[in-house]
This record gives C-alpha cells, structure tokens and sequence, in this order.
C-alpha cells in the first residue's frame, strides 16, 4: 500500500550526550522533520512510502535523501532545487532544563517552491494515503498552497488524509496558521494535534483539562472533537503529554470523531526521555498503519501511544522500532526485560 | 584461595548510548561472559582467579585474553584454538524499550570443545571453589560433558562448587536444560537462579509469587529451595527482579538451604539501570567470596545483593568495584554522595 | 560591576558517560574549580568578572585561561609562575555508585604562592564584591594567608565579601577549616555552606534537621545561623541536599541572617543529575547575582536555589545557564518542555 | 540500465584510525564485500544497481539492506535466511606495517545458500550486465553453483557479463580457485585481474614483470591477455599495484583483449592511502561504467583507474565519488586543489 | 599595540578524519573565517586584537564569539543582530581526492549590514592596524560600503591597512571583484595575494610563472608587482602554493614593492596537509606581526611563510602556534624533532 | 626466560590525532615509560618480563598496573606507595610542527622512592636480563641510588644488564647525567643510545657525522663505540633517525662493541610517523630478544632496526607487533601489503 507524505526534511545537529549547543566543538548530524518521521515509520512498517519534498543539489541534499533511502521511504518525487537545507540545532534538556530548538531553515528549498512545481495527480497517483503537516503550511506562502493543493487532489481522488496541526511558535503566529489550516480542513480525514495545537492552530479551547495531574478525562475532549469533526474531519487524534521534566514525562492520547461513540483513551506510560523529537510524528504513523491495516480505533489508539512512547527511547528523529515491538508494548509488556 | 571458573568469553559489540544497532557506523567492543564475569570479580577482590575455556588463535583470541588479564584473571589454562570468537551484539534499552541481544556464538571455540580436551584434575588442583552456569552447558555436547566432568572431579576433590541455572532461550529448550542441568545438580554446592530458572531449568514451580509489586515472601521459596536441595545442593540463592522499565528495576534476592533455618532476604535496591548485563553474575560472585572468607549467611545475602546493584550502575560485563564500595552499600550507604 | 573571585583552577578529567575512571582510553578535558565556576557564572550573567589564581606558564595554564576567557572572565590579573596545574579526576556516579574524586593538585602553582605575590589593593580596586571559598584556604599557607589578606583588604575598601565554607576532607582536618576560617569570618559578609560545613568548618552543630526526610524545617538553622552571625556575616545560606542515590538528588537551601526576620526557604526540586559538582558554586553565583542586583532576599534564594538546580543538567564544572532560564525554574516553570 | 550484482555483504569492523584491532574498545562498523563495492558505485554514477545476495533475518541482515539502500542500490532481489552475516575485521596498516584482515564469514547465510535459490531468469531479466567476482564461488559449493547458473543465464540471454578473480588466499587454495573458475571463463566478456590473480586464479604466469619497479611494459601482458581470451573472454583489465608501503602505492592498470590492436595503459597515481580496500572493486566498477556508456576503450581505462585511485582516499568499502570527480582527475587534474 | 580587523566568522562544519561529508552521522563544529583567523593569529602572538563584525543574537553567536574570546580576540566591538550565522561544510581531502567547501552563509547576519552600523572613527580609534579581506566584500553590497568606508576612515587616521584578495568564484565573479576592490586599492598599504587572486581581483596576468615546478623565478613577479603598486600599495605578498595532491604541498612566497629593491622570496617548505584552509590568512597574520614589531622585509617574509607552514598542521580555521614556534622554523628547524 | 626492567609508568594524555594540546576537551589517556615499553615488547614475545616500579595506592596506579597485566607484564614487584602518578601530556606534530611533550612527574611515587626499598636480590632471582634506562636514574636521588644498586646486584650474579642512555633535556642536566651514568657503566653489558647520548650522558663526541644526509658512515661509529666499551660494556647499539620532518623520518641503527670485528649496520627505513614514542624502546628490547634468543649479531641489529620501524606505525607507546610481523619486515617485506 502506497502512502505519500509532504514537507521539508532538514539536518539536524545536536550536541553530544546533555550538553549545551556547542559546549564541545562536535555534532551529531541527522536528519528528520514532521512528515519525513511519518514517511520514516511507515517504511519501515512494510508500506510504500514515498516522501515529497524539495533539497538543493548539493553534498547536503544528496545526504538528506541517502538518509531517507536507508530506512526504505522512496524517494523519486524530491524535487532538486534552491541553495539551502534547512538546519535545526536540537539541544538535549534534562531535569529541569528544557530541550530546546534553534531554527535556520529561512529560504529552505522547501520553502521557495513555486506554484505547480508538483504534479499532485501523478505523484499520489495509486495513494491509500496522504500526510502532511501544519509545519509545511507554515514555511510559506508556496508550501501552504503546495499542502492546499495535495490534500485537495488527494480528497478529489478519494485518497485518505491526515493533516498534523504541529503549531510551531517560532515560525507563524496563530491567526496566521488559523487562517491557512481552517480552510484545508474539509479535505481531511484524520487531524493530529496536542492539546495546545486545537487552541493556536484551530482557535478551539479545551476547556477544564490540567494535563499535569496525570488523570485525562476523555470526556472533556468529547465538545472540542466534534467542533472539528464540523470543519470536515471524521476523526481526531490528540496526544496529551504531561511534563514532568525534561527527563520524565507521562504520555498518552485520546482519539475520537464522528464515527465513534466515546471518546477513546490509550494507555499512559511513564516514559524516561532519551529523545523526545518526533514522538508526535511517531503517533501519528501508528495512527495510519494501525486504520490502514484494518485495526479496531481502540487497537489503533493503543498502538499508535506505545509507538509514540517507544520514539521517546530512540535518538533522533526516525523511530526505529518495529511493528512487533509496538504490539508488544501496547499488548502490555513495558517491563524492558532484556530479549535473550 | 583460588577459584576456578570455566565458560565462554565473547566479543561484546553495542551501539553508543541509547541507539538503536548500527544506527551510527559504531559499536564499542569489550568483552563478557557469565563465568568470565564472576572470574573477574573475584580477582578483583583478591582471589587467585582461574578462568578456563577455548578461545582461536588469532587476533580476536588474543584481545580476549588481554581482556582478562588487565583485571588480574589467570588465563594460562585456556586452550588455543577453532576458528571463531563467540560474539553478542548488546543494545541498550531504554524506559518501555527492552535491551536485546542478538547472539552470534554458533560454531564458537568452546562449543566445538573434545572430550578430555581439558585435564580437570590439573586445573582443579589446589583450588578451593569451582563455578560453572548453565549456558556452557547450553553451548553443545562437549561443553556440557566438560561442565558435568569438571563439577563431578570437584566434588571428588572437595572443592566447593556453585551453578548458576542462567537459563537462555535462545540457546536451548527446557526441556534440554533439565535433562542436562538436573542430572548434574548432585554435584552441586551453591545454586544461583532467578525467579525463572528454577521453573525453565529445573522444572519446579514458585507458587504465588508476584515479583512485580515489590514485595517479596521469602516463605514463598522455602518450598522450591527445599526441593532443589534435594537434588544434592545445600544452599540456593535466587535474585529477584522487578523491571519496572528498561531503566529502573528493583533489585533483591534471598538465600535458602539446608544449612539455615529460614529463607533470608538481602536488601532491596531501586536501582538505575546503565548496563543489566552481568548483574546475575555479579551477585554469584559476591556470594561465593562471602561464602569463601566466612561471612554469616545474612552478611553474605547482604554482599552479594549489593555488589549485583552497583553493577547496574557500571558499563559491560564486568563489575568494576572494590569489596570496600560493596561493603559501604551493603552496610546501608545507597545515597550515592560524592567522594572527594 | 566588578565582582573579583580568587582560587585554583584544575584540570578536570573524567572518563566517558557512566564509566569507572580509565576503563576506556578516553578521558574528556575540562577545567573547573570552586571560584572559577563562580567567576564563569557572574560573566555569563553580565559582570565584569575578574578572577585572581596562579597558573604555570605552559601549554596547561594557557588552556586554563583559554577555557575561563571563552566564558568571559577577565584573566589579566592571574598570575603565571610554579610547574603545576592542579588535576582532579572526576568519575560520575550512578544509581547507589557515587562520584568519586582523585585529586592531584598537590605541588599545584597557587598552593606555593608566596606572600604578597598579589598586590590586592589595585586587584580589588573598583570591585564590587569580592567571593573566595574554603578549598583556596586549604591548599597551604601562601593560599590561607592570601585569603585573609583579600579579606581583609575587601572590607578596608567597603567591598561586600562572601566565603563558601566548601570543606573538603581530601585537603584539611576539621581543626585545620576551624583555626583557619573562623578569624576571617570578621571580614566576610555572606556565608555560603552545606549542612556539614557549618560542623566541619566552624563547629557548629545543626540539630535535630534530618535532610532525607525531603521536610526542612527553617526554623531548625535559625539557632546556627545567629551563632555564625555572632562571628561577623550578615548573611548565611545553606544548600540543602537530599542524595536519593548518585542519579537522583532533591535540592533546596535557606537563607538567614541578622537582617532578616526569618529564615527563608527556596523551593524544592527533584533533581536529574547530569554532573553535580558545582552546584554550589551556582548557588553562591546566583545569590551573589541577586543581591547585587537588588532582589529581594526571598528572590535571591529562589533565584539561587534555581541556578544551583540547572546546573545539576549541564555536563562540566561551569553552569551555562542564562539569567532567563534561571527566572523562568525560579518562577516556577520546571517541566523542561521543548522551547521550539 | 540495469545491471545485476550477486556476493557476499559483510559487517565490516575496524578499529580507531592506525590503531591494532581492539587496542581501545570501539570499532567503525560499516559494510562492504566485493560485488556490493561495485554495485554501489554504479548505484552513485546513475546505473539501476542490482545486488542479490543471502542475508539473514535479523539486526544485522537488516543493517546491511539498510547500508545498500541508502547508496540506491536495489535490495529487493536479496534474500533472507540463515543465521549468521558475515564479518571481517580489518586492520589500517600504516609505513612499514601492513593492513591485516581477520575473516569471521565462515557458516554466513550466502555460504549455504541452496541451488536453485535464486531465480537467475528472474533476477537477470532487462539487466544489461551481471558482475560477480571470484571471492563469491570461493565461499563454498552452494555460492560456487549459483555463480555458474549467473553466468550461464546470463550468456544465454545476451547480458555482458564480468568476473573479478579476487583470489583470497584465506578462502581457498589456488587448485581450487583454478578448479571452479577455467570452467566459468566461458560465459565471460571481462575479466578483472590483479597481477597476482591470473596465477593463482587461472594458473596462467606473467613473465618478466617487476611492478616494484613502477615502469610498466604493457606488451608484457599481451601474452597472458591472449591466453586468458581464449577461454572466452574478450576483454582482460588487470590493476598494477606497486606497495612501496602501506601508506604509499603506486596504482595504474592495463586494458588488452581480442578488440583492441594493443595492451592500453591507463595513468599512474602515486596514492596516498585512506583505505585501500575496495580499489579494486572501484575500478571494475569504473570499467563497467565506461563500457556501459559507450566511452572509447582508452577513456575507459583512464576512467577506471581514476575511480580505483580515488578510492584509495574514501574510508570504507565504498568508493564515495561522482562521476564528475572521477572525469576530473582522469582528464588529469590531481593537484587535490580545494574546491571553493 | 591594537590591530583591527573587520569580516565575517562562520560555523565550520567537517566530517570525521578522510571522510566524505555525512559519510558518519558526526561533525566537528568550529569556527572560522579570513579575517577571524588573521585577528586569532594576531591576539596569540601579543596584540590588542579586535575584530568586527555581524552575528546574530542566539546561541550559534554566542558561541562564535566564545570561539574568538577563548583565543583571546576583543569582542566587544562585535554587532548582535540578524537570524543567521554563516555555515561552511568543509571536507577534508586526501591524495587526489580535493578537499571541498558547501557554503550556507546567503542572508547571514553580516551580509545583510546596513550603511553607518559601524562607527569606524570609533572601532578604529588607536589602531596601528587595519585588516580586511576581498571575502568580505564579496558578501554584498552593504559589506562592500563598510569595506570602503573602513579602509578610507584608517587611510585618513593614518593607520596602516592590508587587504588579503582572497578570490572566491562561489562568492562573486571576476567583474564584480575587480569593480569593487580596484577602487578600495588607494587606501591600501600592504597586498596579500595567491597566484590566482592577481588576475581573478585585480585583472592583472603574472606571466611566464609555472608555479608546478617547484622553481620561482621572484623576478616573474617584479612588473605584476609594480602594476599594483601603481594602485596605492607599497607592498605586495604573493603565496605560491604547489599542490601536488591534497595530501602534500609545495609552500612559499614573494615580497615585493616600492619600498625594495628586489622581489624577496621566502623559503619553500614541503608541507604535508592536515589543514589547509587558512594557510594565507597564517601568512597574512605574519606578515603584519613582523612589518609591525619592525622586522626587515626579509625576515618578515620568512616569517610569514613558516606561519603559514605550521598552519597546515593544524585543524581548524586557527593557527594555534606561537611566534617561538614559529621563528625556530622559519630559522631552519623543520626536522620535526620531539620537543620532550 | 625471565627478564626484568625498573622505571617509572606514566599516565600520557594525548589530544586526538594532530591537535595541539586540548584544542578540543578530550585526551586519549594511556600508560608508557622507556622501561615499561621494553618490558611489554618483551612479555609480547614469550618472555616472563617482569616490571618493577612504585605507583600510588589509588586508581591511576590501578589502570598503570592493569594496563601493564593486559600486555602481558608481571607486576607482582610493583610497590604501591606515594601520591602521584607521574603525567605526560603528549602532542603530536606533524609536518615542520614538532611533537612536544609537556612532564607533569615531579613528586612522583617512583621519584621519592627510598633507599632499599626495592629488594634486588629477590626481584632479580632467576632472571636472564636486566634493563634500565638514563631516564630513571634521572628522576632523583632515590631512583638514581637504585639503579646502581640493582645493576651492581644483577652483574655480581652473573646476569647480563643493559641500559639505554635516553637522556631527557627536561629532566636533568648534561653533567648530571655524566657524573650519575658514567660510573654505573661497569655494571652494564649492552649500551642503547642515539646520536646525541653519547654526548650528553657520557660526554663523547661522535665527530664527522652527519645523520641528516640519510648516508651513514659506520666506521665514524668504530671509536666511539671503543671508548664507551673502555668504560665497561661490551656492545653499544646506536639508533639513527634522520627527521625529514615530524611526519617523515629516515630510521636505521648500528651495533659495534668488543666482541665484533666491525660496526654492523641495520637496514635503513623511510618511516611513516604515527608515534615515535617509544621506538628506541622498541629496538632496545628487539635487540635484547634477539641477544637472549641466541641470533646472530647481523640478525640482531635488523630484527632491532625492524622493531623500531614498526613502532612508528602504532599509537601508543607500546610496540604491539609480534616476532613474527617483525621478522617479515626484518626479511625484507616492507610493501605493506594488505595480510588477507
């Protein structure tokens, strides 16, 4: 099963271990952003998994695509073009010190792309699914109507559709992003968000929830859910991360729509924090594998949860983890007794 | 004293950190072993340690040795030869994420060993401990004939000996082990196991134990230890272990016999998992140097818990401390204050 | 503002992550030393930060003022003559394994400082405040008799002074801190201590205060606290630390003195701990900060509370923290979400 | 253009920079083998790459997949079973002190493959070429079939096929070498030789040549070219290597067979050398590019051995160039001048 | 003695050792750049060294000046604004194999300087010096006007000035070179130059000069020399670079101008390259060391040209020698001898 | 056959590949000495080496002991005692940048060692050989006292004694050693030295030679070498290195002394420098291995020269190559050929 995703993939460099951003003159180097972490787990899940985007012609962007190669995701539609990969400096927290993001991604090739430049008929052409996410609508005036384009031709052409909201502070204001993501709504199936991303992405607040008890009552979420089941969605996907510290959160979601009766919770996991980058992504390809393979939305929630606790574990963007690995935790099995 | 201990020594190769396998083009590279384990240990602490087994003649041979003689292990009754260095390959885990071990020790020197190839009488000489696990036995039909030799001219001599049941799925069934372990049992002083092995290896239930909350009965083994003690042994230390995730465990054991009127329980720790390899090992190692210079059984349970829990805290195999450092933690130091 | 620091800057070398020292071939190099990390601390956060210290005039002194002119700290008065830098060697604990200390600072260039070698007249010459700590009184007879000096002359010129008790039972007896230290105390305005300084140092018991409960109790150091008041300061904080084991700590401290009402209480944090030498060093630094900046003395102790806590999550001797991300814990946002 | 390669990827392990193997704890761990160097290559210059071979099903089988994708070779083809991946550790030599490698391959998973376990119609099908080099028929009588049924399938449907004799004295004795591989020369267009290969491979003597001397006389090989050529053969590349250290060769070779009126020579390289595994590989992968394309039979000799030598810089099996690097220095600048 | 110099410092990012770039998922991260490299080699060996320039006011700007501090660099003249920091990915070449630069430094914060942001009557006030380079002026118009205005401020306060031409054909074409930097020429005293710059910057052909020979006739030099002199200059330095691979150079210069009666030529050094870049900027920085500390034009040559030599041996941007290190090479010590 | 050496182990701390001294925060962190490199060679090769020395009772003399065990070295006579271990940091050069070695061993545990201490007549019982160095006879009047001591007990009982000159500038002066060395003479057997030794540790002038032209002139060696022996020793081995640079050097030797009618001369290398610490300790226990194996005097110089050379080529300052590497290269295989 084809599934598409689009958006922009940047390097990222990261100080060794807890440090702080060049404390020693050494980075790692990855790779990753929302869309290419999605196109990463679905991948290595036995789909075909093709990622759109757009990287210059040079070392960077022959690296970018490399990287996305040898997790599996296709990588024939990258348009090659522009002068810069976007760069994100990633800085590990720890305890109370928070991670934190320094953003260089101004004048990406992404997000010079002109209109037209991708041939949405032919690139989703045989597509189960699209992804994208409010991260890419947000890089621009082309990205958002390269986004608007993509999720209309995929609705024309009765291909399912998700759309992250993934409010970034740093790149767009909330007016700005309501005034883009309203609109692209009613051509979407599936919405992720967190619990801030309905408030700055859609406008819509969710009222009487302190995420930071660690008790999440679904019903609570039951008001604002339908309000975007209005806008066109038939399901809504929201991940509730509970911070303890930078070290220890407590993660779970809540999944519900017009299809289901309730709204559904999935289990909560106190997760130790290796890297917490990408978690959101990682839920939401646990999402799509889990209605694209037929499961049950209580088996879905379930499994796109522990997806999304087991990405906290992995460093980097990418969650390297298997669909045994994630069937056994959301199965119940989060004990981390060696397999010997 | 000297202590005689006989298994095989692997090439450990594990990514850096919390990565996943060859995630990054690095592995760091040591070297481990059940039985190498507890031979290290004790040298550490002052005991003529003698480590037997088979390891090739060549580079990957030699990088073993050296291994073992840098922590003052005595390595000239291991026999040169075969072709293969066993190597596992170790990942880390990391909160809900499970450490794994890819073994690739088929075909290795020791398993491939001849009948006689070691002269017991010789090795054994003047030795005043022998200890043995169950995965050599595990290894194949020489190995396992060698165990059962080594345990059986051990006893003829008097020398003391200890097993650790260590059972390995991947190795064999339980069927297998108890047809191999059970038989050799009456040669047998000291038993070390886990919650499971005493069901996998030997094939005796531990009723109404709950592991996972914490609380321990110690009655709850006087039933099973008994029943192993009627196979010949006349002591059975079990090490309890409550994996909460893949970086916290509880850590505990108790120590029953025929020698002692009830099942005593060594201290429990809450214990920051670095590297869970060996910890097993550890703990035989501590037990048998109490046992060694004479301490009470309590003392000894007491030792032997605590040096398992600081080899949590320590990487590879090996459990780099000083009987000082586990006596402080033995004798209720845990807060883990600088030393300066 | 000029704030003047005096003391020994080491090498700092530790083995890699959780390891035991010299396991691996590898050892990272940084500096550090109880008035340096103060002195980086003040620089990062605007003063004119001068720090006073004798070091050989070789390739290790030139990397020493190398590493305190990156962070900002004025060199210009530090002294270069003597063969040695000062070494610690520094392992980092783990779980119920504590961080150890190897020193190798004896013979250092700043323990055979001869009398007079600083002219502290023109050194404090405009300054503000002038900070040393009890390790520079323990290296020798030059170091002690330059401490009282500095002292001395500090208090002529109406400079404000601080000492960090900061025993360390490595360098002196507790005779020795109390001979030494309590004649100085006349010309020191701000006492920093932990709970067994004020024994060790000064002789001073703290009753009834047990620190691993978690519940401090003010009331409980306001008796100490007039008792080291008798001797001259005007003020006294103490740090407060609750080791759980090496990788979990909770910290606080409280703040009294003669011209407050009460002894005041910072906030209580559930440290990860990352590296937590120098903690106290960032304590002292932050309330050295505030006052200087004019907070309130219940801000100045949560605002040093907070710094002493972040740093306990950054790797080195120095705490590369901002005085945003100190007011943003000190305010009370410690859950480490990403800032992105 | 498709072209198909069929052999033996292995784990490749190599310790820091000039150090012997396992003198620190850590290896590099990449991969490598000789039909996957080249596939790779012609994966970088543009060729659809096929490789087919036999990985097993687990961490590192999926590593090496992962280490092809993401150069673009095509790993469908390969398949999954056994237990072991090969492994090879190699030592850098440096000066005087050669490169050493150890072989840890035997019982790999491409070593016991059954016939008929490939379906070379299948596999061949639309390919334009099928390399495979004497290494693979040297693992074993499975791999040694398997490289018969290529090549004859091959012939039959008209593909140009190559054979490297990449004779490994570790894997097989010259007899037998000479046993298995006369009889495949029949469905060979070209053969890729060293000087030493055509002895201990064919049993066919080079009289007369010093290759110390760096002064090569092609007509010296146009004796051995005809003799090979009349096995089957038409064309015959053989690769000069003048090792004046380990650190320094010389590196050209020669280009005869029944087409060409004359023995062509390519340019001589001083090489400083990186990593000089693969240049080999490197080379025939240049050759088959140039034949490919339709270059001249001298560009395509310059071209190989530009490829070969800039090989000798890249760390890794791989041979990390484009092939405008390769034109570069083959059109004949090699003055390393910075490119910016 | 203060000397000024005036450009742009950027992130250098490098692979590990020989590999290509993202060949391993690791960076080293330092800083560099013309000017900086120049202000770094002039603040070891003594001076008030103050560079100015343009970073933006986040972490990667903090670090750069960190970078420049630790060296010993004046910052305080340094303007915080704009978004980006300039990056260069740099490989590291070998053999034949060039080292290569991927610029990322479009829209970086001095790029986009405005008119009159510096006060140079004021950043210049005291200098005896003022250094800049073509690079520079290459960034685009607003750096072109600073570099003017910079030069015409020193010429008419009777400071000393130096431009480096430094061409770089990925900056700006030969036109535009020689359009903005003949007029600049008037208010320059001293030239520094390669073989290339004179033509590419000034348009003026060194003729009959084969600089592969290792011969350099200085008279070649003597009309290209007076020609730029008829621009403003009264000396020029001319570095002649030999590349025989990437691995080893031939390394030398020529002085000349109105002010000598020959073209001086310094000695010729076999340089094997560990890091090339800022080589010239070594020998620029000498070069002013010597012309301002008085030496005869002929030791200034020889100590500009053993400067630039030893900068081949060390990584990075910076030239981390001392003037003794310097003067014992350029003396004739070469041999390398241990220092112990 | 048991061989027994006496000096002082270090710690050497080394900046990563050709940095200067901690450019970056990291030190590789091994252990040498001249006597300790011998004593490794020798326990590499089959000999019971035995090492006396004294190290500090603390870690660092830990890893010093277990870093010599790992090799293979008997450590049972080391004295634990003292505070410090020495230090050396050690840069490596490159090109016309010399490597440098900064002492940090004064005070160190050997340096203070007292009189009798060490009991010779027990350590030396059974031994074929003892070897010592000028260096530690320049480490005070202890270690001083106890070379004498321990060569007049090793010659009174018949065992044979060498001792290389190895005079360190650093350490003490030309009249120091002379008055120290000259009267220990008597008591030697075989006498290591370079060019510059005999002169400065014994004040004999090797005239008409000139070491750098790369022609040795034997016979220039003839009266010299008669002169030391007049002094007492039988042989006198002179180690020649012709330093190109620090990168390249030319390595031979002679061999002359009572026994022989000529001055024998080794083969004649052009070495490739990794690390030349430690290649004169290479060659003298090459020579001691071929003495105490009974070679010839001809096969002994080469198999001396030929150990020396592959030293350059290994990190560290043990020699970790074996007898039989060494013979191949001895025989005259210094191609570098890849051993696979």
């Amino acid at each position: 099963m084809r599934v598409v995703t689009f958006g922009e993939i940047m390097l990222r460099l990261s100080p060794p271990g807890s440090e702080r951003l060049l404390q020693s003159p050494a980075l790692s180097a990855t790779f990753g952003g929302a869309e290419a972490n999605v196109a990463v787990s679905l991948a290595h899940w036995g789909f075909e998994s093709v990622y759109v985007s757009r990287v210059p012609p040079h070392a960077l962007g022959d690296a970018a695509i490399r990287a996305l190669r040898a997790e599996g995701v296709q990588t024939a539609a990258i348009l090659r073009g522009g002068t810069r990969l976007g760069i994100y400096f990633a800085e590990n927290g720890a305890g109370q010190r928070p991670s934190t993001v320094v953003y260089d991604r101004t004048y990406s090739a992404i997000s010079e792309i002109e209109p037209g430049a991708i041939d949405w008929g032919q690139v989703l052409d045989g597509a189960a699914w699209f992804h994208v996410s409010g991260v890419t609508a947000a890089l621009g005036a082309g990205p958002a109507n390269a986004v608007a384009a993509a999720l209309a031709v995929a609705r024309g052409a009765g291909i399912r559709t998700s759309l992250d909201l993934n409010y970034r502070r740093k790149l767009w204001s909330e007016s700005q992003a309501q005034a883009t993501l309203r609109p692209v709504m009613k051509n979407v199936n599936v919405v992720f968000a967190n619990e801030e991303d309905l408030q700055t992405s859609l406008g819509f607040h969710v009222g009487g929830i302190d995420v930071r008890t660690g008790r999440v009552d679904p019903a609570a979420y039951r008001d604002v859910i339908s309000r975007v089941c209005e806008l066109g969605p038939e399901l809504v996907a929201i991940t509730l991360r509970e911070s303890i510290s930078a070290s220890d959160n407590g993660w779970t979601a809540v999944l519900g729509g017009t299809q289901l009766n309730e709204v559904l919770q999935g289990p909560r996991y106190d997760v130790r924090v290796v890297d917490r980058i990408g978690a959101g992504d990682a839920f939401a390809a646990g999402m799509i594998y889990a209605l694209l393979t037929g499961r049950e939305p209580l088996d879905a929630i379930r499994f796109a949860v522990a997806a999304g606790a087991l990405k906290h574990t992995v460093p980097g963007d990418f969650n390297r983890v298997s669909v045994e690995e994630v069937d056994r935790l959301a199965r119940g099995d989060g004990s981390g007794r060696v397999q010997r």
